[in-house]
């Protein structure tokens, strides 16, 4: 394997500079026109006085009157900011303002970065309500495990708008998505694959229940973490079953072979391999896929340096081997599912983002690959393609109002018109901010 | 008196149509360019890491590499919004989308509305806490007495960020303004003058507060609420002196003649009258204002019909009139103060906003009134003369360098060259919106 293609690139020191040069990423514009003050007597007093009561008389009206339903937070406390762990709500500000431009710039969805400077989760919890009627939709970033899976289950059932935490689902989508494809050129079935799944952290339980949603076996996954493979004899983790359900409901579901051990034999005699744990490379061996079977599928997922170099993991004889990383083949990467997801459960206005709403943009990323013609450096769409984040959101708006759980009824050719629209539209008006010169040359 | 230049213009009734067809008046876009993916490397992961260690280490750092040092939260509770009372936070929402539009285009300012859910005051002090890291500044809007002073109090002590209530500080300090330049034209001093001042609402709290500072004498205010004149026997404010210290302080502080009486009593002999009350007409009456001292200033604030029609108060004798209302002369508006008082808060970092940056303000309203050659009805700067934005601003920032309370120690020609360029760039670009069609025309 030539390891030239996998060559990093964009070396240069130059982000600071352009942060400070630009002092933010996001600005408030209004979307109304403003041709002189008397507008203003439309927009604010007296004329917004009658839009308020009709809005107090009938809560739904906020959908028609305001930005609501185009408006989401990019709420984190800051717990667990990219590969940083804990650096508080300030510091963990540029990754939300980053995140807001790609909601908008891939979804057409208003992202606000609000970031929190509490860390109890019934304090996330009450004040990520509080703030709610603002917004259309939460998406929670970076917050650590286990606290996030609670925090997300609580404002999933007591809040009537969508709330996603996107390294929990975002990941476990995409993860999916690749693998429906990457079982296709190997000719697998999900159901009699037997998969290790390196790192308990949110995307590897999200992308366990996904598994399970998508027909894969729990009996046939291995899951391993830190200190082992995982089973109903894990004590500490039955000592902590109450703080982490979840990982203790994996102990009791995965493994049916009763492996003991750490990661070698997790990985041993299985057809596929996910691993999001922690930054690489080495953390998984080469002599460890190599006792992988036949055909092996290993997506090593951890951020900036996957758990393997993928020549590596080809080399010890994987077939399709997929990363996080933009400058390798098949990027497994959650911006290809967040800002369709929003966009979709945005315009049919859905009550809640379920698994099944996952499923759907999982298929609709996996159709659209082989659409283009499937291959072992091609299981899952590149960023560039930019048709795909309207098929993503035609697919969760289609599913959502099948599922009952949309306000606005609508056919799936409209909500594709839709998408498509908005999205198309924010680019052109991005790019012509910027030959305008309203958006400035990056400094040199 | 002739009626006819008081006329009421505007009143088709369009709002409703307009606020549906926009769904909302702001949306959230980048201000940094996006030519393409390769972009989004250094906004989001891996590039944006660097940026956040940094403010982890500096959390200073955060003004320079986020747009928190030019975003503030409209936040309310819904619990006062305009004269419509307590409709909730939903339904205030369309006001605070409006504020945002007024912010931005008068004074260059990222203002998100963050309406809340939550009524209670410790809570809202509590969410407004924990949602600050992402804002320069917090403007308070539409939140009901007494609670609303005991909330801004609160987090002017307990944030390191500029908290104003605009419903307090900025009718206020735009009242004191038109009564400076008032003065002037009736060649009497603050010192020596009688007010009578009706209502004790947020903004006549405030207002009496910042007269005080100004010079005048509270032994000459007479300050009537709904129960009648204030004084240190009124037993029922008395008994509410733990929920309202405010109130009993202007009980104990006024009304050095021990007027008892109501509104009749209180406006008698005086020779300036502030009222801050309930929609009128006819809440105050001729017969009172004929009974004021010669040359008698009257400002009926109320809105949307001020307490006295303004011909009426000439008619009785009134020399010179303000009001709230844009189609009659001498309107005492607080958008007048608000954008360039955040605008020059912000852009000198100031921690807080003080009674004297207030001052500041007013004296620049009032400067810049009486340069353009001040006259009966002409006594506050109009709306249209926009220049008079980046004066507020300069006047706040100085007056911040000066107290010690700027982060950013910047000059007065510095500080005005800056509020001038994000002012009039800002208008450009939305103009440019608009005549692009980005911002689409309004609906016939």
């Amino acid at each position: 394997m030539n390891e030239e293609i996998f060559e990093e690139k964009g070396k240069e020191k130059i982000p600071p500079k352009w942060h400070a040069y630009y002092k933010g990423k996001v600005e408030i514009l209004p979307k109304c026109p403003i041709r002189g003050l008397e507008d203003f007597s439309v927009w604010y007093t007296p004329g917004v006085a009658e839009v308020c009561n009709e809005i107090a008389n009938s809560p739904d009206r906020v959908y028609d009157y305001t930005n609501k339903w185009n408006t989401i937070a990019i709420v984190t406390d800051g717990s667990r900011t990219l590969g940083l762990g804990n650096i508080g709500a300030m510091a963990a500000l540029p990754v939300m303002e980053g995140k807001a431009l790609l909601f908008k710039y891939l979804g057409a969805v208003d992202a606000f970065p609000l970031v929190i400077s509490e860390q109890h989760p019934e304090k996330i919890i009450e004040i990520v309500k509080a703030v709610s009627p603002s917004f259309g939709g939460i998406n929670l970033e970076d917050i650590s495990t286990p606290k996030c899976f609670y925090i997300l289950e609580r404002l999933q059932n007591e809040l009537d708008i969508p709330v996603w935490h996107d390294d929990q689902q975002g990941t476990a989508t995409a993860t999916l998505a690749a693998l429906i494809n990457a079982l296709k050129i190997v000719g697998k079935n999900i159901e009699d694959v037997k998969i290790a799944i390196v790192g308990v952290g949110a995307a590897n339980v999200a992308t366990i229940r996904l598994l399970k949603a998508a027909g894969a076996n729990p009996e046939k996954m291995f899951v391993v973490d830190s200190k082992g493979l995982l089973h109903p004899e894990r004590v500490d983790l039955e000592k902590k079953k109450d703080i982490n359900p979840h990982k203790w409901r994996i102990c009791l579901e995965t493994n049916g072979e009763r492996r003991k051990g750490g990661m070698e034999e997790a990985i041993k005699g299985t057809d596929v391999l996910i691993a999001a744990s922690k930054p690489g490379p080495d953390v998984i061996k080469k002599e460890w896929i190599a006792q992988m079977n036949e055909d092996a599928i290993v997506f090593a997922l951890a951020n900036p340096t996957p758990e393997i170099w993928p020549w590596e993991a080809k080399d010890a004889g994987a077939r399709i081997v997929g990363t996080g990383r933009c400058d390798f083949p098949n990027q497994i990467n959650n911006s290809l599912v967040f800002p369709g997801v929003f966009r979709g459960a945005l315009t049919v206005r859905a009550s809640r983002i379920t698994d099944d709403m996952c499923l759907a943009a999982a298929h609709a990323l996996a159709d659209f690959a082989e659409k283009n013609g499937l291959g072992e450096d091609y299981i899952i769409p590149k960023m560039t393609e930019k048709e795909v984040f309207p098929e993503v959101a035609t697919a969760v708006g289609v599913k959502a109002v099948e599922l009952g759980l949309a306000k606005v009824n609508m056919r799936e050719e409209e909500i594709y018109e839709v998408a498509e629209l908005m999205i198309s539209a924010t680019q052109r008006k991005i790019k012509k901010l910027y030959e305008l010169g309203f958006i400035r040359e990056p400094p040199c």
